[in-house]
Protein backbone atom coordinates (compact mmCIF):
# COMPACT_ATOMS: atom_id res chain seq x y z
CA UNK A 1 0.00 0.00 0.00
CA UNK A 2 2.76 2.21 1.26
CA UNK A 3 4.71 1.68 -2.34
CA UNK A 4 1.49 2.07 -4.35
CA UNK A 5 0.68 5.37 -2.65
CA UNK A 6 4.18 6.65 -3.06
CA UNK A 7 4.64 5.11 -5.99
CA UNK A 8 1.27 6.84 -7.59
CA UNK A 9 2.52 10.33 -6.40
CA UNK A 10 5.93 9.94 -7.51
CA UNK A 11 4.35 9.46 -11.03
CA UNK A 12 1.56 12.52 -10.86
CA UNK A 13 4.87 14.69 -10.22
CA UNK A 14 6.50 13.31 -13.88
CA UNK A 15 8.80 10.32 -12.25
CA UNK A 16 9.25 6.77 -13.47
CA UNK A 17 8.65 4.70 -11.41
CA UNK A 18 9.35 0.77 -11.44
CA UNK A 19 7.44 -0.99 -8.63
CA UNK A 20 9.44 -4.24 -7.39
CA UNK A 21 8.25 -7.43 -5.97
CA UNK A 22 9.53 -11.04 -5.11
CA UNK A 23 8.34 -11.84 -8.57
CA UNK A 24 8.23 -9.75 -11.98
CA UNK A 25 4.45 -11.20 -12.37
CA UNK A 26 3.17 -10.06 -9.23
CA UNK A 27 -0.72 -9.01 -9.77
CA UNK A 28 -0.71 -6.13 -7.55
CA UNK A 29 2.33 -5.08 -9.41
CA UNK A 30 1.34 -5.65 -12.93
CA UNK A 31 -2.51 -4.06 -11.70
CA UNK A 32 -0.29 -0.89 -10.12
CA UNK A 33 1.46 -0.07 -13.43
CA UNK A 34 -1.33 -0.88 -15.93
CA UNK A 35 -3.39 1.78 -14.18
CA UNK A 36 -0.33 4.11 -13.69
CA UNK A 37 0.51 4.49 -17.38
CA UNK A 38 3.50 4.94 -19.11
CA UNK A 39 5.76 6.25 -16.62
CA UNK A 40 4.75 3.21 -14.67
CA UNK A 41 6.11 -0.88 -14.88
CA UNK A 42 6.87 -3.16 -12.59
CA UNK A 43 9.49 -6.20 -11.96
CA UNK A 44 11.45 -7.82 -9.43
CA UNK A 45 13.07 -6.18 -6.73
CA UNK A 46 16.28 -6.01 -8.51
CA UNK A 47 14.86 -4.90 -12.01
CA UNK A 48 13.31 -2.05 -9.61
CA UNK A 49 16.75 -1.63 -7.85
CA UNK A 50 18.65 -1.56 -11.17
CA UNK A 51 16.19 0.86 -12.85
CA UNK A 52 15.87 3.61 -10.11
CA UNK A 53 18.24 6.36 -9.04
CA UNK A 54 16.50 6.64 -6.00
CA UNK A 55 14.85 3.71 -3.99
CA UNK A 56 12.14 3.60 -1.82
CA UNK A 57 11.96 0.66 1.10
CA UNK A 58 8.45 0.36 1.17
CA UNK A 59 8.63 -3.11 2.47
CA UNK A 60 6.87 -4.52 6.29
CA UNK A 61 10.07 -3.78 8.08
CA UNK A 62 10.42 -7.58 9.09
CA UNK A 63 11.21 -8.34 5.21
CA UNK A 64 13.19 -5.44 4.27
CA UNK A 65 16.74 -6.96 4.52
CA UNK A 66 15.52 -9.84 2.68
CA UNK A 67 13.82 -7.76 -0.19
CA UNK A 68 17.20 -5.69 -0.15
CA UNK A 69 19.11 -8.35 -0.85
CA UNK A 70 16.80 -9.63 -2.98
CA UNK A 71 17.60 -6.11 -4.98
CA UNK A 72 20.96 -7.60 -5.24
CA UNK A 73 24.05 -4.88 -3.55
CA UNK A 74 25.24 -4.18 -7.05
CA UNK A 75 22.40 -2.11 -7.86
CA UNK A 76 22.07 -0.24 -4.74
CA UNK A 77 25.27 0.74 -4.93
CA UNK A 78 25.87 4.46 -4.24
CA UNK A 79 22.16 5.04 -4.83
CA UNK A 80 19.72 7.10 -2.29
CA UNK A 81 17.62 4.55 -0.59
CA UNK A 82 15.13 6.41 1.21
CA UNK A 83 13.46 4.09 4.33
CA UNK A 84 10.13 4.37 5.57
CA UNK A 85 10.01 1.19 6.73
CA UNK A 86 9.03 0.19 10.47
CA UNK A 87 9.97 -2.73 12.13
CA UNK A 88 6.34 -3.66 13.65
CA UNK A 89 5.96 -7.31 14.72
CA UNK A 90 2.14 -7.98 14.69
CA UNK A 91 2.73 -11.84 15.03
CA UNK A 92 1.47 -11.42 18.83
CA UNK A 93 -1.42 -9.47 18.21
CA UNK A 94 -2.25 -5.92 18.76
CA UNK A 95 0.12 -3.86 19.97
CA UNK A 96 2.55 -4.34 17.75
CA UNK A 97 6.29 -4.44 18.99
CA UNK A 98 9.43 -3.76 17.67
CA UNK A 99 11.74 -6.28 16.14
CA UNK A 100 14.60 -4.16 16.68
CA UNK A 101 14.47 -1.09 18.82
CA UNK A 102 16.21 0.56 21.70
CA UNK A 103 20.06 0.75 21.16
CA UNK A 104 19.92 -0.12 17.61
CA UNK A 105 16.59 0.54 14.40
CA UNK A 106 15.93 -0.45 11.34
CA UNK A 107 17.72 2.44 9.66
CA UNK A 108 20.66 1.53 11.38
CA UNK A 109 20.71 -2.36 10.60
CA UNK A 110 20.10 -1.19 6.81
CA UNK A 111 23.04 1.27 6.57
CA UNK A 112 25.62 -1.26 8.37
CA UNK A 113 24.79 -3.72 5.63
CA UNK A 114 24.58 -1.71 2.49
CA UNK A 115 27.61 0.22 3.50
CA UNK A 116 27.67 1.95 -0.25
CA UNK A 117 24.54 3.09 0.17
CA UNK A 118 22.85 6.75 1.14
CA UNK A 119 20.45 5.70 3.53
CA UNK A 120 17.95 8.28 4.11
CA UNK A 121 15.46 7.47 7.05
CA UNK A 122 11.64 8.98 6.81
CA UNK A 123 8.13 9.54 6.11
CA UNK A 124 7.89 6.74 8.56
CA UNK A 125 5.38 8.37 11.49
CA UNK A 126 2.86 8.72 9.22
CA UNK A 127 0.37 7.18 6.98
CA UNK A 128 0.89 7.08 3.45
CA UNK A 129 -2.09 9.04 2.45
CA UNK A 130 -0.71 12.01 4.70
CA UNK A 131 2.60 11.45 3.21
CA UNK A 132 1.57 12.09 -0.58
CA UNK A 133 -0.99 15.08 1.09
CA UNK A 134 0.09 17.11 3.65
CA UNK A 135 -2.94 19.31 2.43
CA UNK A 136 -5.24 16.14 3.90
CA UNK A 137 -5.02 18.34 7.23
CA UNK A 138 -5.29 21.99 7.99
CA UNK A 139 -2.00 21.74 9.95
CA UNK A 140 0.14 18.88 8.74
CA UNK A 141 2.71 18.82 11.08
CA UNK A 142 6.36 17.89 10.89
CA UNK A 143 8.09 15.17 8.14
CA UNK A 144 11.43 13.88 10.31
CA UNK A 145 14.39 13.19 8.27
CA UNK A 146 17.57 11.44 9.11
CA UNK A 147 20.58 9.71 7.22
CA UNK A 148 24.00 9.69 7.52
CA UNK A 149 24.86 11.85 4.08
CA UNK A 150 24.24 15.11 3.91
CA UNK A 151 23.98 15.41 0.08
CA UNK A 152 21.33 12.51 -0.11
CA UNK A 153 19.09 14.41 2.76
CA UNK A 154 18.94 17.59 0.90
CA UNK A 155 18.05 15.86 -1.98
CA UNK A 156 15.37 13.58 -0.61
CA UNK A 157 14.29 17.02 1.50
CA UNK A 158 13.60 18.46 -2.29
CA UNK A 159 11.52 15.89 -3.05
CA UNK A 160 9.39 16.03 0.07
CA UNK A 161 9.02 19.56 -0.68
CA UNK A 162 7.60 19.02 -4.17
CA UNK A 163 5.14 16.44 -2.31
CA UNK A 164 3.87 19.84 -0.49
CA UNK A 165 5.34 19.67 2.72
CA UNK A 166 7.05 22.36 4.48
CA UNK A 167 7.97 21.68 7.69
CA UNK A 168 10.94 19.15 7.76
CA UNK A 169 13.12 18.46 10.88
CA UNK A 170 16.33 16.75 10.12
CA UNK A 171 17.28 14.99 13.30
CA UNK A 172 20.72 14.37 12.50
CA UNK A 173 22.79 10.74 11.37
CA UNK A 174 21.62 7.45 11.33
CA UNK A 175 20.91 6.59 14.88
CA UNK A 176 18.04 9.14 14.84
CA UNK A 177 16.14 6.14 13.59
CA UNK A 178 16.05 4.59 16.57
CA UNK A 179 13.71 7.56 18.13
CA UNK A 180 11.94 7.77 14.62
CA UNK A 181 10.70 4.25 14.68
CA UNK A 182 9.88 4.25 18.46
CA UNK A 183 7.87 6.74 17.72
CA UNK A 184 5.32 3.92 16.23
CA UNK A 185 4.15 2.71 19.66
CA UNK A 186 2.24 5.82 20.76
CA UNK A 187 1.51 6.41 16.98
CA UNK A 188 -0.61 3.06 17.01
CA UNK A 189 -1.86 3.74 20.46
CA UNK A 190 -3.23 7.09 18.94
CA UNK A 191 -4.55 5.86 15.57
CA UNK A 192 -6.79 3.63 17.97
CA UNK A 193 -7.99 6.54 20.76
CA UNK A 194 -8.44 9.25 17.56
CA UNK A 195 -9.97 6.70 15.52
CA UNK A 196 -7.96 7.86 12.37
CA UNK A 197 -4.89 7.01 10.86
CA UNK A 198 -4.88 10.51 9.42
CA UNK A 199 -2.85 12.94 12.10
CA UNK A 200 0.53 13.49 12.94
CA UNK A 201 3.16 14.79 14.67
CA UNK A 202 4.04 18.39 14.76
CA UNK A 203 6.25 20.22 17.33
CA UNK A 204 5.67 23.14 18.88
CA UNK A 205 8.13 25.42 20.32
CA UNK B 1 14.60 19.58 39.04
CA UNK B 2 11.08 17.94 38.09
CA UNK B 3 9.69 17.14 42.07
CA UNK B 4 11.13 20.86 42.96
CA UNK B 5 9.31 22.72 39.66
CA UNK B 6 6.23 20.48 39.91
CA UNK B 7 5.73 20.72 43.98
CA UNK B 8 6.28 24.51 43.69
CA UNK B 9 3.51 25.10 41.37
CA UNK B 10 0.96 22.49 43.60
CA UNK B 11 2.06 25.28 46.51
CA UNK B 12 1.09 28.51 44.21
CA UNK B 13 -2.19 26.57 43.55
CA UNK B 14 -2.86 26.35 47.31
CA UNK B 15 -1.75 22.24 48.19
CA UNK B 16 0.09 20.97 50.97
CA UNK B 17 3.44 19.35 49.23
CA UNK B 18 6.02 17.14 50.96
CA UNK B 19 9.29 16.29 49.13
CA UNK B 20 10.55 13.07 50.04
CA UNK B 21 14.42 12.17 49.91
CA UNK B 22 16.11 9.20 51.33
CA UNK B 23 17.31 11.06 54.05
CA UNK B 24 14.48 13.30 56.14
CA UNK B 25 17.77 15.82 55.68
CA UNK B 26 18.56 15.76 51.83
CA UNK B 27 20.07 19.40 51.27
CA UNK B 28 18.22 20.15 48.50
CA UNK B 29 14.85 19.28 49.73
CA UNK B 30 15.19 21.06 53.02
CA UNK B 31 15.82 24.03 51.19
CA UNK B 32 13.29 24.20 48.36
CA UNK B 33 11.27 23.58 51.66
CA UNK B 34 12.32 27.03 53.15
CA UNK B 35 11.74 28.78 50.08
CA UNK B 36 8.30 27.73 49.85
CA UNK B 37 6.53 28.89 52.82
CA UNK B 38 4.62 26.76 55.20
CA UNK B 39 2.60 24.66 52.77
CA UNK B 40 6.19 23.32 52.13
CA UNK B 41 8.11 20.38 53.85
CA UNK B 42 10.38 17.66 53.56
CA UNK B 43 10.89 14.06 55.16
CA UNK B 44 11.82 10.25 53.73
CA UNK B 45 10.26 9.06 50.58
CA UNK B 46 8.18 7.30 53.33
CA UNK B 47 7.38 10.43 54.97
CA UNK B 48 6.09 12.05 51.79
CA UNK B 49 4.02 9.07 50.88
CA UNK B 50 2.20 8.78 53.81
CA UNK B 51 1.51 12.42 53.92
CA UNK B 52 0.42 12.78 50.75
CA UNK B 53 -2.91 12.16 49.05
CA UNK B 54 -1.72 11.78 45.32
CA UNK B 55 1.87 10.98 45.23
CA UNK B 56 4.30 12.64 42.31
CA UNK B 57 7.01 9.69 41.13
CA UNK B 58 9.46 12.49 40.20
CA UNK B 59 12.77 10.36 40.62
CA UNK B 60 14.80 9.30 37.81
CA UNK B 61 13.59 6.43 36.54
CA UNK B 62 16.42 3.65 36.63
CA UNK B 63 15.82 4.27 40.83
CA UNK B 64 12.23 5.07 40.55
CA UNK B 65 11.34 1.42 42.07
CA UNK B 66 14.08 1.75 44.78
CA UNK B 67 12.33 4.87 45.51
CA UNK B 68 9.18 3.69 46.06
CA UNK B 69 10.02 0.77 47.83
CA UNK B 70 11.32 2.99 50.35
CA UNK B 71 8.42 4.77 50.37
CA UNK B 72 6.67 2.03 51.81
CA UNK B 73 3.98 -0.29 50.41
CA UNK B 74 1.47 0.86 53.37
CA UNK B 75 1.66 4.65 52.47
CA UNK B 76 0.93 4.09 49.26
CA UNK B 77 -2.17 1.80 48.69
CA UNK B 78 -5.06 3.01 47.73
CA UNK B 79 -3.32 6.01 45.99
CA UNK B 80 -2.71 7.86 43.25
CA UNK B 81 0.92 7.67 41.65
CA UNK B 82 1.31 10.59 39.08
CA UNK B 83 4.47 8.76 37.12
CA UNK B 84 6.16 11.39 35.16
CA UNK B 85 9.51 9.58 35.29
CA UNK B 86 11.49 8.25 32.22
CA UNK B 87 13.61 4.79 32.13
CA UNK B 88 16.45 6.46 30.88
CA UNK B 89 20.01 5.35 30.93
CA UNK B 90 22.80 7.90 30.59
CA UNK B 91 25.48 5.69 31.92
CA UNK B 92 26.90 4.85 28.79
CA UNK B 93 26.75 8.43 27.34
CA UNK B 94 24.56 10.08 24.60
CA UNK B 95 22.04 9.52 23.01
CA UNK B 96 20.44 7.61 26.74
CA UNK B 97 18.58 4.47 25.95
CA UNK B 98 15.70 2.46 27.88
CA UNK B 99 16.26 0.14 30.76
CA UNK B 100 13.22 -1.07 30.12
CA UNK B 101 11.09 -0.65 26.58
CA UNK B 102 9.28 -2.57 23.51
CA UNK B 103 6.85 -4.96 25.36
CA UNK B 104 7.36 -3.20 28.82
CA UNK B 105 7.80 0.46 30.57
CA UNK B 106 8.48 1.70 33.73
CA UNK B 107 4.74 2.31 34.05
CA UNK B 108 3.53 -0.96 34.13
CA UNK B 109 6.90 -2.28 35.81
CA UNK B 110 5.40 0.07 38.70
CA UNK B 111 1.54 -1.02 38.63
CA UNK B 112 2.62 -5.05 38.84
CA UNK B 113 4.95 -3.93 41.84
CA UNK B 114 2.51 -2.04 43.27
CA UNK B 115 -0.97 -3.61 42.29
CA UNK B 116 -3.07 -1.10 45.04
CA UNK B 117 -1.48 2.07 43.61
CA UNK B 118 -3.43 3.96 40.33
CA UNK B 119 -0.92 4.32 38.52
CA UNK B 120 -1.12 7.32 36.24
CA UNK B 121 1.41 8.22 33.40
CA UNK B 122 2.04 11.69 32.40
CA UNK B 123 3.79 14.72 31.71
CA UNK B 124 7.02 12.52 30.78
CA UNK B 125 7.24 13.48 27.40
CA UNK B 126 8.23 17.24 27.85
CA UNK B 127 10.67 19.64 29.94
CA UNK B 128 9.26 20.15 33.70
CA UNK B 129 9.68 24.00 33.32
CA UNK B 130 6.84 23.20 30.05
CA UNK B 131 4.88 21.39 32.63
CA UNK B 132 4.10 23.79 35.17
CA UNK B 133 4.09 26.67 32.39
CA UNK B 134 2.54 25.70 29.24
CA UNK B 135 2.23 29.13 28.67
CA UNK B 136 5.80 29.13 27.93
CA UNK B 137 4.91 28.13 24.12
CA UNK B 138 2.57 29.80 21.85
CA UNK B 139 0.99 26.60 20.92
CA UNK B 140 1.82 24.38 24.42
CA UNK B 141 0.53 21.57 22.51
CA UNK B 142 -0.45 18.05 24.11
CA UNK B 143 0.24 15.98 27.60
CA UNK B 144 -0.65 12.28 27.03
CA UNK B 145 -1.73 10.58 30.24
CA UNK B 146 -2.66 6.94 30.70
CA UNK B 147 -3.40 4.30 33.53
CA UNK B 148 -6.30 1.78 34.13
CA UNK B 149 -8.49 3.62 36.34
CA UNK B 150 -10.45 6.06 35.13
CA UNK B 151 -11.49 7.84 38.40
CA UNK B 152 -7.83 8.84 38.84
CA UNK B 153 -7.42 9.28 35.41
CA UNK B 154 -10.02 11.88 35.41
CA UNK B 155 -8.54 13.17 38.95
CA UNK B 156 -5.09 14.07 37.50
CA UNK B 157 -6.46 15.38 34.08
CA UNK B 158 -8.44 17.92 36.30
CA UNK B 159 -4.83 19.16 38.21
CA UNK B 160 -3.39 19.29 34.85
CA UNK B 161 -5.92 21.52 33.95
CA UNK B 162 -5.71 23.39 36.65
CA UNK B 163 -1.81 24.39 35.42
CA UNK B 164 -3.20 25.80 32.44
CA UNK B 165 -3.00 23.05 30.02
CA UNK B 166 -6.17 22.49 27.58
CA UNK B 167 -5.24 19.41 25.08
CA UNK B 168 -4.76 16.37 26.79
CA UNK B 169 -4.68 12.83 25.16
CA UNK B 170 -6.06 9.60 26.91
CA UNK B 171 -3.87 6.91 25.44
CA UNK B 172 -5.98 4.21 27.86
CA UNK B 173 -4.45 2.13 29.84
CA UNK B 174 -1.05 1.54 31.87
CA UNK B 175 0.44 -0.10 28.75
CA UNK B 176 0.31 2.75 26.46
CA UNK B 177 3.34 3.88 28.94
CA UNK B 178 5.26 1.61 26.14
CA UNK B 179 5.01 4.46 23.90
CA UNK B 180 4.88 7.16 26.11
CA UNK B 181 8.30 6.67 27.01
CA UNK B 182 9.66 5.35 24.00
CA UNK B 183 9.19 8.69 22.70
CA UNK B 184 12.01 10.01 24.82
CA UNK B 185 14.49 8.75 22.21
CA UNK B 186 13.29 11.18 19.57
CA UNK B 187 12.94 14.04 22.46
CA UNK B 188 16.62 13.82 23.23
CA UNK B 189 17.08 14.20 19.70
CA UNK B 190 14.76 16.94 19.09
CA UNK B 191 16.13 19.03 22.08
CA UNK B 192 20.04 18.63 20.32
CA UNK B 193 18.69 19.55 16.91
CA UNK B 194 16.20 22.31 18.18
CA UNK B 195 18.81 23.80 20.96
CA UNK B 196 16.48 24.06 23.23
CA UNK B 197 14.29 21.54 25.69
CA UNK B 198 11.25 24.06 25.68
CA UNK B 199 9.17 22.37 22.81
CA UNK B 200 6.27 19.83 22.73
CA UNK B 201 4.37 17.54 20.77
CA UNK B 202 1.15 18.60 19.07
CA UNK B 203 -1.15 15.80 17.27
CA UNK B 204 -2.52 17.80 14.54
CA UNK B 205 -5.54 16.23 12.49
Amino acid sequence: MVGDTLGTKLISLGYKVRMGSRSASNEKALEWAQKNGDLASNGTFADAAAFGEIIFNCTSGQVSLEALQLAERENLQGKILVDVANPLDFSKGMPPSLTVCNTDSLGEVIQRQFTDVKVVKTFNTMNCQLMTNPGALKDPGNVFICGNDAGAKTEVESLIRSFGWEKIIDLGDISAARGMEQILPVWVRLMSQLGTPMFNFSIVQ
